[in-house]
């Protein structure tokens, strides 16, 4: 067992109280200390734990000697001003999705974080889901064969914010997971968007390719009939559905086609396999404690975290890339897979 | 009721035998002769119609005086050729989606058709799909409010064709819907496609901008785990959910969101609405039957059929533009929808 | 607004926190006692709610001026005595359900409560779930026509109680429900039954015919593949289908049968009828605090809540048929639904 | 490859012309005439196959020295007696379920064919459906474990019989696959009934109880909001869902429950277990066809079909049993399995 990393959350608005309630059950970390401008959500998220400091003012948390960590659920136009007083405060750093809200705010905590030689994690928390997990496992084993196209959907009813598009709001979390299941930063990206309510985009349709081959598809919205959390893998010897808001969210299919005798000339012979469907037990353990377990492993052990940095600034990236696109009328845009400069060194 | 029209069916592969069936049992429609190069089908469709007369000479039937209109169901590569010879031979014509291989070949067929004053119709059976017209006179009484978007997804295992790409088998289907729906050529249409078995595209994601608004997004693909055909139409007032494989073809779901007090300064105040959801009951016709009286009716009374000439030249061009994207980067192509000059006269 | 109902909670196991939770938040009722004999529970309960009063003994809530009411969530067989204890000290009681272990207990309990003049609930909470109230106005209205048949399913992959057999623990909900929509009591119940784990039922099917007409099948399992929650309500006019774990709880079938020329000799035309099936918007309202109202308002109006003392003694009569006929062959057993002579007065 | 069996089909009405279509593509079968009362229906059938004899009169195939065997689909009250006939003529006979409308004249049927020798196989076309038979070796293998229970729902809207009941009309099928599943006659059998429209029973559910142990529960219907054709397989070690009307009709879910430490004193432990849900690939083979390939093999080789003879009377004497229950009560009816003498040599 490791010695608990002694950590304070900042930001107790949407997400903040579940990294709270998750570190204070968390053998790894101890919960020390909770930061918000609001009184009254730090009394009430507060009440549950008397043993911990509360305060309004986050120079308390960064001149704390003990506290080894800080978590930030703060919103994303704030998450680099905050991010960076704590690294400089000399504080490993965990920042909810997305990183940043750029890719300079996101290269600047990179490179400040190797600098001192500190952990900056992003909170990719699909990552640590268990579909996701297992989904993963089936494509690095082989058992899918060739990834060919991955095309998901996450749609429902709501939430529109008000500060960002539904890019920025629910891209991440299918480009992290792309990232993780495919190792690669797309080559290219393209999209089609349209803001129906207000003037921000509501509904996006994203095209990426990989330089390996496959090509992904995500569509995104905030306006839709019923809510719709589908990715479907599809590989060169099976297939997996992927629907979160099942009870079996893992189906692999043992579907596929084949060319048959592709020597012979000008023929085109194929053969369909339809085989057994299998909906694997899938672990129900909460992603948020796994996530927050492995902040805490790669703060003590030196190790770099599943979402590691790199992932976050990627995801960023991609973000980019597709606000890009829609500004030069939904054309494809390069994505730079370039370590930048400053963060050249294997960073965590 | 009208004077049963004289008819005959060129081609009896895989589509073609359906005609001679619905033909044969239209009150509206006499099934003179069926044609085809193979005796053997010929043989074994015509033994249930031992009146039927069997010709393996196309000439035969353009040479026939007792034949006012014939119906093509042939390869795609043929539908011009024969569709002109037809037209030519003073007859009445049917061709199977997609109308031709061109947007050139489309037009010598409309403006060979209106010179002579007969009739070309393409067979978009869709158009005639009892679920379909429903959604459409949902969109015509302004039922769903403005149209947001659309997504349609028309996917499953196989049948790879061996001479065209997944867009010119599935895409008319879609096509086809979306202008007899939107009643508009989209503006801009633009792809991302792959080949993954063989060397033509098996999946493709279409995106399309209207002018008026809307935007739509197809994906298509012969690679997937399960057959899905679902297009979710998202208006202002209601959404609608169109699934073919459902026993519930038509969902409308009384559900949307609104700008509340757009004038307040900065603020950006939303209410979402669920209301009931309606599986409106749909007639169980048969859609190529009404396919086969719109022609006959279009034949005897001068009308221009639901599926018109110019919806089949219109289905051509966005597959063009769909091949033109995908030899460009994906880039957007626009898509034209002035009448060619051939045929700039209100042709039927 | 009612002044508020000063109460107590005994029992703090799986259930009393949900009364404990919902009463703090109800302006109609005050919370304030709790009482169990686990310190630890008490503790870890009582700490989100520092001013209410902590206690191990029954007494000290019985003897309490400042507690108009007792909501008691202990074991089945304890209903009984602290019901009557609460009774006798002059208080309202709540009691979850089944009200109590037999029908003997249930009639000292309503007997008491009438010769007092105080409230006696059973917390049949099923009763106050919006889409079964949406059911009963359904049926009320006459929209579904005469009642033919109910058939209910209620099974899962466990949690096999240890003291009471599958019927005693699932039935209530059914058979309150079925007494509340058909607002009758059966004439006759028979089951079949089977032990597979254990010594008690874990699997019953109960069959129920009623005066009126109508018959009801019940389902009950904790040995099944996957969780199933669903009723069908069969009507002249109009079917219903009951399905908790949905996403749409509530649908109406327009679907029925008619018997045509009922008169002619012999012959037997029927005419089979389908129409739009719907999904009435549901009110997402949690039914414990409806429950809860409802006990509050009953108390100070001196009205008959939903879930009556009388549905309560039903239901354990119900119960009581079953265990009656699965110990004689799985027989029919007739199902009194005669007042006790003691409380044969009207009562609340 | 055996001798083809030279057949005649009595009967064209609802399910004749399947006979007849299946049987003219067996090689292992010859059709050699079909006979029907009406002329017209006979015309239209026959049409397809030219050389077939066609007759009004059931005296001509049973004086046929060509055939070998009759199969007849004509009304239940007609089984007997044209059986009797054609076993009388020395002819193999085919009976469709139900093989009778009584025991007795079941009893009839098997010594008659016991007595010349002759193959009766009753058409219980289920069980040569490939998920019945792949559940039947999941089943024998031991892979469920011990059989605890099934819970089968058979219903739809329609079609009312006019001569037979619910049960008459949907147990045949239920019972047939429970025989087959099973291997055993349920010891006692109970129902509940009711005859909404008309006179005869459209709603029944009836309850099986099998001398090895498992008890059984089968829902019968013409009046459901939906077609439903779902039956649950609970083993101790694994459970099935059974569905006709999904894309994949067989679902093995390695889920369970265990008694630990059955020993320990007083104390109740469970362990659930949710393991892996596979839906196996089925074979898409059609069950007519394999239902008449088994009767042919069983002529030429003096096998016993599937489908035997015992079957065909065991179902009889359960639907019996259900009537029994109806008629006393509802009450449980023993059900015989003892063979008749008159049978007593084991029959084909």
């Amino acid at each position: 067992m490791i010695e608990p990393v002694r950590t304070a959350v900042v930001g107790l608005g949407y997400w903040g109280p579940n990294l709270v309630r998750n570190l204070a059950e968390l053998d790894e970390a101890e919960l020390v200390a909770i930061c918000d401008l609001d009184q009254e959500r730090l009394a009430l998220i507060g009440r549950r734990y008397p043993s911990v400091r509360r305060t309004t003012q986050l120079d308390d948390v960064l001149a704390a000697d003990d506290i080894d960590a800080v978590l930030i659920a703060t919103p994303v136009s704030t998450h680099s001003q905050i991010g960076l007083a704590v690294l400089e405060a000399g504080k490993h750093v965990f920042i909810e999705k997305p990183l940043a809200a750029s890719t300079e705010e996101a290269v600047a905590l990179l490179s400040t974080a190797r600098r001192h030689g500190l952990l900056l994690m992003p909170g990719h928390t699909f990552l640590y889901s268990p579909p996701v997990v297992a989904i993963h496992r089936l494509i690095a084993s082989g058992e899918l064969g060739d990834l060919l196209f991955i095309s998901a959907s996450r749609v429902n009813l709501g939430l529109h914010q008000s500060d960002v598009s539904v890019v920025w709001d629910l891209a991440p979390h299918d480009f992290s997971i792309l990232r993780y299941w495919l190792g690669e930063t797309p080559k290219t990206i393209k999209a089609t968007a349209r803001a129906c309510i207000g003037e921000l985009a509501d509904v996006a349709f994203v095209d990426l390719e990989y330089a390996s081959g496959p090509i992904a598809h995500v569509e995104l919205s905030w306006l839709a009939p019923s809510k719709l959390r589908r990715t479907t893998v599809v590989g060169s010897k099976k297939m997996v559905v992927y629907d979160v808001t099942s009870t079996e969210p893992v189906r692999v299919f043992d579907s596929g086609v084949q060319l048959r005798d592709p020597n012979s000339f000008g023929e085109y012979r194929l053969t369909y396999r339809t085989g057994d469907i299998v909906s694997p037990r899938v672990d129900a353990a909460e992603p948020i404690s796994l996530e927050l377990r492995d902040f805490c492993h790669a703060i003590r052990k030196g190790s770099t975290p599943r979402a590691s940095a790199l992932v976050g600034l990627e995801v960023i990236r991609m973000i980019e890339a597709v606000d890009e696109s829609l500004a030069n009328d939904g054309g494809r845009v390069h994505v730079s897979s370039d370590l930048p400069a400053a963060v050249n060194v294997a960073s965590r």
